[in-house]
Parts: C-alpha cells; structure tokens; sequence
C-alpha cells in the first residue's frame, strides 16, 4: 500500500481521498491553510464544498509541506487551476527524483497558455507527471457511484503503477499515454459547458444541448489535433464523457454558472452565486487566445467569450450559431 | 416550393410536417388507417403522440397512398421500425425513377440485419433514398427549439436539395455522405439509451451514465467501422449526439423503458407503460447478432440482451461492465 498526499482540500480533493483511504493507502490531505487543517481535522467534512461526506479517522490533515511530501510516494495536486503554479512552486524543494506527481486540476494558463500538467513539469522537472480525469464529479465519488477515469503518463508502467492505487470496484481507471489531449479536454470543456447552461437558461431544450455538446467537442478535438493531441482521446472518457457529465449535470458549476447569465445574470454574479471557483471563465479567455495561435475556428468558444467580456446578448449568441454557413457536417469525409 | 409527403403520423411525423408547413411547402400526411386519418383532419392534434401541439390547417391528411405518392416531390417515411418493410412494399408500385424517399425512423431489420434505408432501397430500387437523423426530439422540435439534424444522400446534390427543404432558423440541416454510418448510429443508440435507463434506475448517477454513453459510442463506431462506416460520423450529431440526447432527455422512451427495468419491471411490463413502441428492444437483438457477424466486442449491448432476454439481474450486469480487465483506453493508441 502506499503513502499518498492530496494537495488541496476542495470537493475533489477530498472524494479522492476518501476513494484512496478505501483502496488501503495512508492519505494525508494538506492545505496551504493552517486553519482549514485545524477546522477539517475536527469537523471531518467540508461543510461548503462536500457536505454531507464523512471523512474517515485515518486521514491525515497537515498544512506541513515538507513533512507530507517527503514522505508520499504519490502526490495528487487538487487545486483551482489559478493556483497550480504557486503550489507547485511551493512544494518543488522537497520532491524526489521520479516522485509521483498526479495532476486532477483542470484549466490552461492565460498568460503561458500551458496545461497545468506542463505547468507542473516546468516547476518540477525532476518529477513523474500524470494526469487523472474524466466524468466523474466529486459528490457522487464521494457516495461510490460507479464512475470512470483515464490516467495518462509519458511511460506506460507509470500508468500501470497509478491505475493499480486508484482503481477499485466502482472507480475503473484506464491508461493513456495521451497527457496533452487529457488536459486540453478536462480544460476546455468548461467552456462549452458555460454554453450549455446559457443554452439551458434560455430555455432551451435537449435538442440544442445535445448540438453544442456534439459541435463542442468537435472544436476541442480541432483545436488538440492542431497542437498535437491524438485525436482519438476526444472521443473517450476525458473528451466526450467528460464534457456529456459536465454539460448535463447539475453538479457543475460551470453550468450553474452558464444558466444564470443565460437568465440574465452578469458574469461576476453568476460567479458569486455559484460560490466556487468557475473554472470556464478563466479558460474561456485562454481557449479564445489558443484557437487564434492555432488558427482553428472554435466558434462556440468566440460567442462564449463575446457573452463573458464584451456584453453580447446570449439570445443572440446561440443565433448565431444556429445561423452559420449550411455546412458538410464533417469537413473530411466529402462524397468520392 | 415542394409537394412533401410525411407517411405516418406519429410524434416525429407530425412535429416534420409542421416544421416543412412552416417552411412553406404543401405537407400532407399520410396513415395506413383511415379512422386516424379523419380524427386527425377533426382534432388538428395527436393527443397521444405529440400532446397540446397544434397542426396547421393547411396540412393535409390521407390514407389514399396512390394519390399522395404520386404528387409529391419528396417523401418522408415516419414508421416505427417493424413496419418499414411492409410501408415501403405498400407504395412502392407508385414511386417515380429518383424520387426522394427519406428515412426518419431508426432500426436494424431483426431478420435480415438490413438498416431502414438498405430495406427501402430494396422495395424501392427506383427511388433516391435519403436519411434524415440527429439530436431531435420531436416534443421540442414541434415547439420550434433550436435543433441540428443530419441528411445522407449518395449524391452530394440530392442533400443539397433535401437540406434546402428542410432546413430554417431554428432547424439546422448538415450534408453527409455516410448514410451507412448514420442508419448504425440511429439504430444502436437506442440499445445504449435502455442501458442508461437502467443504470438511472438502480440509482446511479451522472458519472455512471457518461461513462455507458461514452463506452457505448464507442462500441456503436466499432460495429459500424466494421460495417463499412466512416468512423468521423460516430463522433458527430447523428453519432455523439443522438446518443447524448436520447440518454440523457425524459423524452426518451428507449431511456423511460431502462428506468422502469432498473427499478425491477420486467421488459414487458416496461413496454406496457410507456405505450409507444421502444426501438431498443428490437434494436438490442439486431445489434447482438450484428455483433456476432462482424466479429466485434460489444459489451454494453451484451448485457442489455441478457437483462431483457436473460432475467439477468440490472445490478449484476452494471458490476459486470465496471470490473472488466483493467485496459488502456484507446486501443489503437498505445505508448510508443
């Protein structure tokens, strides 16, 4: 069994926790926080972002950075994604050589325009990077609901390795060595669920989720491909699935979020009312930026952006994607 | 402006013919029983397939198939699965060299493993066979909710044609060449949709079902590859998102008759509450021996035909599908 670490004590966070206490590892759950290890240490649950959720006596709560991580053989980093630089940055010193280190963060960096898996490689070149994802929210790990995931890594007997810690009955693990379209996927698909929830808040049906689901993953996969993902990945767990559990769940806050400016709500209301760090807010704008680098058309990606920053109505947002050009639906696939 | 027949009246028939009514083109519809033809024509409404929807005045209704085959330009074939065979059988004596037969309905002939559109070309060897399918519930397209729909063709410029008869601001119509590949994609998703509903019923969540929808894409691409299909059209609307819509919306009766199975119904008691025929369950037995044909894994669909055919219990089969072998993903994508 192994000694493992989940840096951040978010909703994730703690279901993975609770998922690696049950496997039979030794976890421990650190904070930058002094007083949120304190209060969770006497509380046992996270009465904001995981309520309900009993956190089991044997894990470990610290806000000791190097004790916790000279110690783990595996280190998950759970933290909002504006907050994956520094953290790494703060924990770099103490990590060994060939030290486990499993990203489950989801974003892009607006002003490097990285994935925070190559965020963590540049802070911690000394480590072995990997990263976890797919459909699969924190409440209902946390309830063991069957659910399933995709670690990916650069060696395949890295992926192994993982997969054997995290696997159990109800959360089945599947290996890729794909690490670029795990990340571009699990960031970009807040986006199109911000989409989906304006699509939602106005009213709208199944019918016109199901489109910007479809034509959304399609922009991400455009959008991986040109940056040299495998294109296969998008239409696996951590693209299509992901982004489906995303778009339709109410677990989501990037929809939660998405819903309330299709009523009417500003951006920054809609994010004080969700509560939670909105992660498709912030890569929204970082999307927009890679889809001009990459020259790929990405136009759910525009309206978002143009909803988000520059006041435009989301009626006639969702118009003028019903509205565009009569098309081929898959440019590639032309009649011989 | 053209002369469209829809030939039955069924809630996908009906919510069509207003939708080409709304177009501007003369709709008539057509029903094999002369008793709904007049309660229709009486009552301008299905109150049973498509409830609180009006129908236009300016549609016509008829059981007479000579006169209505005979003036239309286009014909749009709306019949539950079963009775594709002896439809087409019925008018074909009155179809023109190359006039337009669209299929709308979804299914594998059980006997013959043929798609919908291969049993019309057959009957009808003289029409220009066309597919029409996507994400589209008929409740929401009848309340005029923004929708993307697909139509394949053999020739380029019958879509063009057709998606210029379809198409408006709030129905968004896509060219394809792949008609194979959308008549696999239509049929076999609704198999996937009874194994979403039932996961919903035991009382599953939304990772669960991502992951069947994703799994299930996936196992739908393989047959259909196999089949001769292109493997882009599984990720696309008739592909992806037909799958997504039909899993995800109460609309679904595929997904309403899983529900009711999860819960401890048996199949027949399902089909008997839901009243309308349920496409998965004749589709779940085709795509089993489809599966054997071709030599293809299918594991979803596997356990379907065993909960439906079986009296294998839901739970087992669910627990079945998580505890396969620990794979890679993606099997064509293995490190290098």
């Amino acid at each position: 069994m192994a000694e493992v670490t989940i840096m951040g004590a978010g909703s994730w966070g703690l279901a993975l926790a609770i998922l690696l206490n049950n496997n039979g590892h030794h976890v421990n759950v650190w904070s930058v926080f002094p007083d949120e290890v304190e209060l969770l240490a006497k509380e046992r649950e996270n009465k904001k972002c995981l309520p309900g959720v009993h956190i089991p006596e044997n894990i470990e709560f610290s806000a000791d950075t190097e004790y916790v991580v000279e110690k783990s053989d595996v280190i998950v980093l759970a933290v909002a994604s504006p907050y994956t630089r520094s953290t790494a940055k703060l924990f770099a010193p103490y990590v060994k050589k060939g030290q486990y280190i499993v990203n489950v963060g989801k974003g892009i960096e607006e002003d490097t325009l990285m994935t925070l898996c190559q965020v963590v490689e540049q802070e911690i070149p000394q480590c072995t990077a990997a990263v976890l994802s797919g459909p699969s929210h924190a409440e209902e790990v946390g309830r063991m609901i069957p659910t399933t995931c995709v670690i990916g890594t650069h060696k395949k007997e890295d992926a192994e390795y993982l997969q054997n810690i995290f696997m159990n009955d109800v959360f089945r693990v599947y290996t890729s060595p794909d690490m670029l379209g795990i990340c571009i996927g699990g960031a970009l698909k807040n986006v199109i669920a911000l989409a989906a929830g304006i699509a939602d808040g106005l009213g709208y049906g199944d019918n016109t989720k199901a489109a910007l689901i479809t034509r959304g993953i399609t922009e991400i996969a455009r959008l991986g491909i040109a940056m040299g993902a495998d294109p296969m990945t998008f239409t696996g767990l951590t693209g299509i699935g992901d982004l489906i559990v995303t778009c339709a769940s109410m677990h989501s806050r990037n929809r939660r979020a998405g819903i309330l400016i299709g009523k009417g709500y500003t951006k920054d209301e809609a994010m004080a009312e969700v509560q939670m760090v909105v992660e498709g807010v912030y890569a929204a704008k970082a999307a927009h930026k890679l889809a001009e680098k990459y020259n790929v058309e990405m136009p759910i990606v525009e309206q978002v952006n143009a909803v988000l920053f520059d006041d435009k109505k989301p009626s006639e947002a969702v118009k003028e994607l019903m509205l565009r050009d009569k098309k081929i639906e898959l440019a590639d696939s032309d009649w011989r």
